[in-house]
C-alpha cells in the first residue's frame, strides 16, 4: 500500500519554482490526474526533433518533438470538457519540430512548435512521470506478480471487511481495505475478505466497490449449491478438479468473487492453487511439455442446452513480454482436440504431465468458507477445486458468485493511488 | 444461411445400418448436439495407438487411441447430467491403447481400450464431424470474413426486423432474420435492422435475443446524445474521427449495438468503415508501417473522473493463424506512447500513414439513422465516425447503445445451426 507521500514527494514540498508565478497557472495536464512535482527542471536544450531536459537531481530526459506535440494539454490538442484528444497529427501539414524550447518562469517546459508556430507549455510533474526514455519497463505492472505454493502459507491473504459496504462512495476517498484487497488480487491472484454481510444478493453491491459485474449465460450473480437438473458440474456436490471458469469464452472472465452465505456441510473445502506457479514448475521440470502447452490450441467447448460456446487457445499463454498472461485449465470444459495430426500425441503427453502436477499437494491451499467470507481471485490465473461435500445430513452450503474483469481492479487501484497523489499535491500547495 | 438439410444430409436419409439395431441405442454423443449420419462407416482397422476408419464415400479417417478414449460418451468419461467430462487421463495408469476395434451391428465404431479393458462405442455422425486428420483448417470460421470498402456498396446489409421481439424464445427455434443478422455481423462486421420498436430501453430485450449486454463504466445501456458536462467526446455534438470504442479495456468490447429512438437533426450521419480493409490497404501500400503497427504497443488511456483504464496493445492485431483479430484505433483515447525510444518516430510515421488512409473516401460507408433502425457492428473491427450535427434548430437525436461480445453472436448462430441439424436427424428418423 502506498503511504500518502513517498520520500521523494515529501522532499518535493521544499521545491520552489524559479519565480513566484504559480504552477497552477499551467494548462491542465492532459488528464484528470494530479502530478506532484518531485524534482524541478534545471536546464532545457533542443534539436528540431528532440528536447533534452536536465533535472535538478541530475537525471537527463529526452522527448521527441512529435511526442510532445501530440501530448500537449491545450485546447487545440485536447477537448477541455472531456480531456480527450482532438488533434489529428496528420493534418499538421508537416512533422512537428521544435523552434524554441525553454524553462519558463513557473518552472514549466515551454516549446514553440513548427510548422504551427504554436507556443505550448508542459507540466514538469507530468513530464517526469512520463519519461519514456529512462523507463526500464514502460508497462511496469501496478503490483508485481508473486508466484506462490499452498505449502508455503497457512491461508490466503485475509482482511477484515466489515465496513466494505459503508465506505465512502467517492472514488477518490481513501480505503485501506479495498486497496490492500486489490493489491493482493493483482499480485497474488487471491484475497479473502471476512465479516461481510450474508444477505442474498448483497454480492452485487460488494462487487461494485470494484466495478460492474460481468453477466454471462449463468446470469449476473450465480448460486453455487447442489441443485436438481444441473447444467454444470459446479452445481452438483461432486468433487471438482482444479480449473478456471469459462475457458470456453474468447474473453475468459478475469476475476471471480465467491461469497459464502451459508455453510454447515461436511467437506466441500475450497482448494485453490496458483496456476502460474504450476506452469512455472512444468517449465522447470518438463520444458518440452511446457512449450507444447503454450503452442497447441485446445478446444474449449460448452455445448449446453441454450448456448454453444467454443474457443481455441493454448492451455498456457504468455504475454508479449514473455510473462504469464493466463491459463485455460478445465478438463471438463474441453471439447475434442482439433489440432494437426502430428500434434495430438505430444499434446496429450503434455496434458498428462500437467494433470500429474496438479495433484501434487505442494501447490494447493485448502481452506473452508464461513458465512460472511468472500474470496476474490484471478480466474485467468488461479485454479480452484472443490472436495465432494455431503448434503445428506441436512447441511447447507450456499455460495453466490460473480465475475469482473482484471482491469476493473487495476482501474480502481489507480483511482486510489490518484487520491494519494492529490493529497501530496494539496500538501505541497498548503505546505 | 443454412438450408434445413445439405445435399449430403438429404442423401444420408437413405443410409441403412448393417443391421436393424437402432442407432439411438448408441450412447449419447458427448454434448447436446445432434450429428446427422451423412456417410456410413465401411471398414475399421487399428494399431495399438491409432484407429483407421474407411467411409462409404472413400474417405479415410485416422484417430489416435488417446483422443478416442478421452472423447468417449459413456458415464465413466462424461457426467450424464451435465455432459461435462469427468475422466482424468493421467489416472488411467498407462497410455490408453486399442485392443479391439470393429464396426458394430448398429454402424457404430466399437473399441476395447487397454489398460481398462473397457468397451466403448462411437457415433459415426459425430466421428465424421470431428475428423481432425482431414481438416485443412481445424478452426474454420463459422462465417468467412469478407473485407469491404464503402465505395463498393450503397448501404449496410439491411434486414426487416419488425418481429425481432415477437420471435420464439426457444433457442432452437428457427429465426431467419436473426440468423442472417448474425452471419452479416460475423462475416462483414456490420448489419442494419429496420422497423424495431423505439421505446427507450427496449434495446436490452433486443440485445438479449443474441446474449446478455456487457456493462461498462458507461452503464449497461448508454445514451448517445449531446449532454451537458460530457465525460466522452461521444456525448458532444462535435464530429468524431473513425474509432473503436473502449480500446482502453484489456477486453475491448466485441459488438456494439446502436439503436435510433429519435433523429430529426441536420447532419450527424453515421460513417462506418471496415478497419480490416483499411489495415489490409496499409499492408499493401506501406508494409513497413503495417509491420510497425502490429508490433509497437500504444497506450490507450481513459483517465476519467471515476475510473482510470489504461491498456497497452498494438494498433493492429493478428491472431495465431495470421488473420486479422482486432484493431485499436481511437486517437482520442490514446494516452502517451510509452515505447522504447527508438520506436517512437517510426510509430508516429506509421500512425500518420494510417490517419491519412482513414480520410480516403473509398473506405467510408455513410448512412443516416431513422427511428427504429439499429446497427450491430464488430467493435474490434469496424471503425465508426460521426459528422458534427446541429441541435440548434430544436432537432433531437437520441441513440441508445450497448455492448456484447463477439462470441455471444457465434454461440447464438451455432444454436440456430444446431436446430438445422436436429431437423435433419428428425427427418432421417421419420423419413
Amino acid at each position: 500500500m502506498l503511504g500518502p507521500c513517498s520520500p521523494a514527494q515529501e522532499a518535493a514540498m521544499t521545491f520552489s519554482p524559479p519565480t513566484t508565478a504559480p504552477l497552477d497557472a499551467l494548462p491542465a495536464t492532459p488528464d484528470y490526474d494530479a502530478w506532484p512535482i518531485e524534482v524541478a527542471i534545471q536546464h532545457v536544450s533542443h534539436t528540431p526533433r528532440q528536447v533534452e531536459v536536465r533535472w535538478e537531481d541530475g537525471r537527463v530526459s529526452r522527448y521527441h518533438s512529435i511526442w510532445l506535440r501530440e501530448n500537449a494539454a491545450d485546447d487545440s490538442t485536447v477537448n477541455p470538457a472531456t480531456r480527450e484528444r482532438i488533434l489529428d497529427l496528420s493534418r499538421l501539414g508537416a512533422w512537428p519540430t521544435v523552434s524554441e524550447a525553454r524553462l519558463d518562469d513557473a518552472g514549466a517546459l515551454e516549446i514553440v512548435f513548427a510548422p504551427e508556430q504554436r507556443r505550448l507549455r508542459f507540466h514538469p510533474g507530468w513530464l517526469r512521470a512520463h519519461d519514456y526514455a529512462n523507463l526500464d519497463t514502460p508497462e511496469a505492472p501496478l503490483v508485481p506478480t508473486t508466484l506462490w505454493k499452498g505449502s508455503e502459507r497457512d491461508a490466503p491473504t485475509t482482511l477484515d471487511a466489515h465496513d466494505w459496504l459503508s465506505a465512502d462512495d467517492d472514488p477518490l476517498a481513501p480505503d485501506a481495505c479495498l486497496e490492500s484487497a486489490l493489491e493482493a488480487v493483482i499480485g497474488e491472484g487471491l484475497v479473502r475478505l471476512r465479516n461481510l454481510p450474508t444477505d442474498p444478493g448483497s454480492l452485487d453491491a460488494i462487487a461494485r466497490r470494484i466495478g460492474p459485474p460481468r453477466t454471462t449465460n449463468f446470469g449476473t450473480l450465480f448460486d453455487v449449491r447442489a441443485k436438481p437438473d444441473p447444467d454444470s458440474n459446479a452445481y452438483t456436490s461432486i468433487a471438482l478438479p482444479p480449473h478456471v471458469d469459462l475457458p470456453t469464452r474468447e474473453y475468459q472472465p478475469g476475476l471471480q468473487l465467491l461469497h459464502c452465505l451459508e455453510n454447515d456441510t461436511v467437506g466441500g473445502d475450497a482448494v485453490m492453487m496458483d496456476g502460474f506457479a504450476v506452469a512455472e514448475a512444468l517449465r522447470e521440470r518438463h520444458p518440452e511439455h511446457f512449450a507444447t502447452l503454450t503452442r497447441v490450441r485446445w478446444c474449449y467447448a460448452n455445448t449446453a442446452r441454450t448456448t454453444d460456446h467454443v474457443w481455441f487457445d493454448p492451455m498456457i499463454k504468455l504475454d508479449a513480454n514473455g510473462h504469464f498472461d493466463e491459463v485455460r485449465i478445465a478438463d471438463f470444459l474441453r471439447g475434442p482436440l482439433m489440432a494437426p495430426f502430428e500434434d495430438v500425441e505430444p499434446a496429450y503427453a503434455a496434458l498428462m504431465a500437467l494433470q500429474r502436477l496438479l495433484r501434487e499437494p505442494e501447490f494447493a491451499l485448502r481452506f473452508s468458507y464461513a458465512p460472511g467470507d468472500m474470496v476474490i481471485f484471478d480466474n485467468r490465473r488461479l485454479l480452484h477445486a472443490r472436495d465432494a461435500f455431503d448434503v445428506g445430513q441436512g447441511g447447507r452450503r450456499w455460495l453466490q458468485g460473480c465475475y469482473l474483469e482484471r482491469d476493473e481492479a487495476r482501474s480502481r487501484l489507480r483511482m486510489l493511488r490518484r487520491a494519494h497523489r492529490r493529497q501530496c499535491v494539496d500538501a505541497l500547495a498548503h505546505g
